[in-house]
């Protein structure tokens, strides 16, 4: 019943990344004719570009995702099971925090791989087609029509029923809908940047011990590493962008890891990490956040371009997949009929992309810039949980609970602010001297 | 000296409303080339069209930046003074609330003429241009280019040394700014809409008092009343939109302020009532945030542009005007280096906008959801002079304090969420149930 509605129905997905490629399987299943418009090439035969996260961690949320449109295997099967937190001090000492029981872990995900994955996939449907070297140039979602610029530069007018935006966290999609009226929307970047090192295999084998993310913890800075399947890790170094500035040459960067990663450089290698330290800049962070994610029935936002969100909890891919699952149920609810169906996507998931991009914040601001002291961290970690456990957060996402906030516990004190449980409100709420003179702190709920 | 290094040096000025003219005044003064592209016609030969609001309040600040091009007088003398606001309870009982003491009124300005004369102030300058029918199109502000499209569509490339987006809250130099690393950026519509109607005079009088800002206060909406020069009152009805759903036909507008409103009904004209309620819809309210408001020493933005505010602090135009003035002075003190003075401006006037903007929100909420008491309302309002007489604030905005502000000591209570002063940071905070299911409620400093 649900699919006859949609056959002969055309969807325009634009962007073939991870959320865009995902959604584009759920609507092929569903029998629309699934048009998906990306800018860059085939990934799967131009070369890979940098500048994007590497790996990715993939916990439940977008496990229940993947296993819905048949891929949960073929993916956990190329992920690197992480089942603990490791601690690297200063001093060169590690200490493992598990994340649950056993049985609970996430998985360290190549970026690459998967969406190589979910483009294959979704190119197994006769129904759907995605075209590369296509770029979004405008759109006209009320008349149902999409201007693309193909290879050739011309732009062409392509007709459809719907339009999905899924094209990340500078969406051209959504750019359109702040146009119209009563759009809400902000965007904000931190004061952090991130740029990724590798420590490559030892002897062909993993440098680190590899089922564990691992974390070096430093005051208002912090590196991680995941493994990936080749035996590498891919480290991560978050530090605001005016130290950054700060590291101009080889000498100043070794310093700089001498001082705070002394045990990281043997395993990187001296040579290595010049090289990849000046290959690109730091790169920024944005949180976005937009109401309502549709308009009428003729265009829905989803993953990051509805709610790009601070990495700090580990859950942005996984709340994009989630956004996917979501509206594949509401749509077999609402039998295919999406002027039901896309205001009720709205007004029911918004509260828990904006509880989550809260939360990566929070996680951001306590690990980055608070001297909160341990009992108080572990009285946040309960009321977090009990937020989780009320129902905001299903029972898996205990399992992806940041490994940031766990962080709190084993970080020296830094008095740059300070955050609060709002009492009245019962809910999250932060202020922060620094990033309030930066800008507005957005909370809700 | 200072104006030696203008000399020669271009300004393109976007935008020639209020802001856009004042500011132009200020530029050509200062020696600067200055042109100005407004997309709608000359509004000094064009006939008036409706849709922004037809009369505004003039405070303090306002006239210093007005005095500072030597149209301080000639503005005033077109203005009718407001020294209290006048109280219309819903027996059509009226109490008047004076501002300050008997020295210190508001005025009520007439948009068109004030936007008219400022015109014609600009093309007093032998220096400075406005196009009229000139429409940005876009602009590359790094390599001091815009492009407009004047009434032959045809789009012109225009270099210049300097960019300054006076083009409104719904900014196209501010879209192009977005686009930059590292730009914070807000936009959130409020749940109320407002109208304008008419009082028209009678028997060739002021149908009421004159010298009044008059407020009808009735729970989550209220209607206040400005004089114009030509003896009738502009009306201002603020209510949610969905309550202006309700009223679809003749008898339900005239039932509902025949509940509301009866006082106003004979003053208005039943005939005119109607005819003047279904002549547009209600209309939305943006509060704007932006930060930086400028990029490098090539383009900034002034007034809505970079702040557009919700109107219940009666600010929005004097903060605009505030912006040139406060411009003016950094030009002043840097002699007209344009790679020092915008950034200074940012770092200086950011705090300061971004302050109106949340006292405006915070009278908002007052007004329309709390059931705040009467004598937490009036330490609330001892609290605010002290933000004010602390230097957030000159003592001259004493006199422009919302009206709507005293409003609350006047409001029968209305349960719908509440406000807090956040005793930790000292700072103005709110928090809102309707406002935080709807949307974050930013805040600030």
């Amino acid at each position: 019943m649900a699919s006859s509605d949609a056959q002969g129905q055309r969807v325009a997905v634009i962007g073939g990344g991870l959320v865009g490629a995902l959604n584009a399987c759920f609507l092929a299943k569903r029998n629309f004719q699934v048009d998906v418009y990306e800018a860059r090439e085939d990934i799967r035969v131009a070369e890979f570009t940098r500048g994007r996260s590497i790996n990715l961690a993939l916990s439940y949320r977008g496990r229940q995702a993947l296993k819905a449109i048949g891929l949960e295997d073929q993916v956990v099967s190329k992920g690197v099971p992480m089942r603990a937190r490791m601690i690297h001090s200063l001093s060169g000492k590690k200490s493992a925090i598990p994340y649950g029981n056993k049985s609970q872990y996430i998985l360290s995900i190549s970026r690459e791989k998967l969406n190589k994955d979910l483009l294959t996939a979704v190119e197994s449907y006769p129904n759907a087609k995605v075209h590369f070297g296509h770029k979004l140039w405008k759109c006209r979602p009320e008349e149902g029509v999409v201007t693309v610029l193909g290879p050739d530069q011309v732009p062409r007018d392509v007709t459809c029923d719907l339009i999905v935006g899924c094209d990340g966290a500078y969406s051209t999609v959504r750019a359109h809908l702040m146009k119209k009226p009563r759009f809400d929307y902000s965007q904000q970047y931190i004061p952090h940047g991130y740029m990724e090192l590798t420590i490559p295999p030892k002897n062909g084998e993993y440098a680190m011990e590899p089922n564990f993310l691992h974390i070096w913890p430093r005051n208002a800075f912090m590196m991680i590493a995941l493994p990936n399947m080749d035996k590498s890790f891919t480290c991560t170094l978050f530090m605001p962008f005016e130290e950054f500035e700060k590291l101009l040459t080889s000498d100043d960067v070794l310093d700089f890891f001498q001082r705070n990663f002394p045990d990281a450089i043997p395993l990187m290698g001296e040579q290595a990490l010049m090289r990849d330290f000046f290959l690109l800049p730091a790169q920024p962070m944005i949180s976005v956040k937009c109401s309502p994610f549709h308009l009428k029935s003729h265009c829905v936002l989803m993953g990051d371009a509805a709610h790009a969100i601070v990495p700090f909890f580990g859950q942005g891919m996984n709340a994009g997949f989630e956004d996917c699952l979501v509206f594949d149920e509401l749509m077999d609810k609402f039998n295919n009929n999406l002027s039901m169906c896309l205001p009720e996507f709205s007004r029911f998931r918004i509260p828990d992309d904006h509880a989550i991009s809260d939360l990566s914040m929070y996680n951001y601001i306590e690990v980055a810039f608070t001297r909160i002291r341990y009992h108080e961290a572990v009285q946040r970690w309960h009321w977090q949980k009990k937020v989780i456990n009320k129902g905001l957060f299903g029972l898996g996402s205990l399992i992806a609970i940041g490994s940031a906030y766990l962080l709190v516990q084993h970080m020296p004190p830094r008095p740059l602010g300070f955050l609060r449980r709002l009492p009245w409100t019962g809910t999250t709420g932060y202020w922060n001297r620094s990033i309030g003179d930066f800008w507005q702190v957005p909370w809700s709920h």
